[in-house]
């Protein structure tokens, strides 16, 4: 099957790699570098140091051919790559669907991320493998890659769902994952603390 | 988290164990036994039959919590067990979305199939571990154990999309899947095929 099927669609099979993320046949694949992520990290310096020194590749989504429109349920693996901007995890643009539907995400490699926002309240939930974080109508989604190794997960959402992402741009995501610089551990602080400015204990 | 959460949902995580098929929390249970599949084997004598005698589990669904409700995304797990039916081999009653809207099913334990019937065109999909088979928004669809250990895969489908098992009463699913006499192989007979009849090759 090509690159994105046009409906109607008919019934196919997609062998599903969980150990190498794979989808065959397999339709787009978006690269995000660290151009692509302006605005989202607290540190802006070192963001744009970040795309100077090399722009690297944060993160890739690769898609099944099932097309994202009305009525179809489409998939997609998203591999992030491990790395630190001034100590803020590396992680995923993050969306709000504009037509408020759920979505799953199945952690299938690495130790991640899924945090949450509904415009007040901000919820963190753990991913790895063998882990389904649900994603309720309403809440926008960013994941997080809080390991050494790539971080990989299944997504299943409502091809009529779309993406917003201007609403984090304007909204943000009500917490930031950081590594705390004494412990290494994952420290989650509220969306507003200042790049490089460190609280100590969790939300 | 209990039996059936109330919307709003909130985020949550789902241990998802792919070797021993379950969710947990857990939501409904759902228990098919062979009196709950009349009308649905081509053989009603032998059926009946099987109803008299200690009326098997053919198979269970097992739901997170995410209720079937519009807007959200529920995921359930089916185990079918491995059984011969006057040649047929063990099935779910299958349905057909009044909403029509897609649905994926995920292989996790065993072989078997995936039956779609658009009610003029039928199609197979091998499911084993690590397929993906995808159903398309208008078709109806049956799961089917074609192997000697229990079936298993996690089903991901839009809370609004609804089941109508009755279609399937009165439209057939185009083809049935028989276990060949002589060889023991799959075969995929016409729907109308008498029972006990055998038709040599594939379709």
């Amino acid at each position: 099957m090509s690159i994105s099927a046009t409906p109607p669609i008919q019934p196919f099979a997609i062998t599903f790699g969980a150990d190498n993320a794979t989808l065959e046949p397999q339709g787009q694949v978006l690269t995000r570098r660290m151009s692509d992520l302006e605005g989202l990290f607290a540190d802006a310096d070192a963001w744009a140091r970040a795309v100077a020194d090399g722009d690297p590749v944060v993160y890739t989504v690769v898609s099944s051919p099932v097309p994202e429109v009305p009525r179809e349920l489409p998939q997609s693996i998203t591999t992030i790559q491990p790395g630190l901007t001034a100590g803020e995890f590396w992680m995923t643009k993050g969306h709000q669907h504009p037509d408020p539907q759920g979505e799953i995400y199945l952690g299938l490699a690495g130790h991640g991320g899924l945090l949450l926002f509904d415009g007040e309240r901000a919820e963190w939930l753990d991913m790895s493998p063998g882990v389904i974080g649900y994603i309720p109508p309403g809440w926008a989604h960013r994941s997080v890659n809080v390991g050494d190794e790539p971080y990989k997960f299944l997504a299943v959402y409502p091809g009529s769902a779309g993406h917003d992402y201007g609403w984090v741009l304007e909204h943000g995501m009500g917490l930031r994952a950081r590594r705390a610089a004494d412990s290494g551990d994952l420290d989650l602080v509220p969306f507003g603390t200042p790049a490089g400015r460190h609280r100590t204990g969790k939300p």
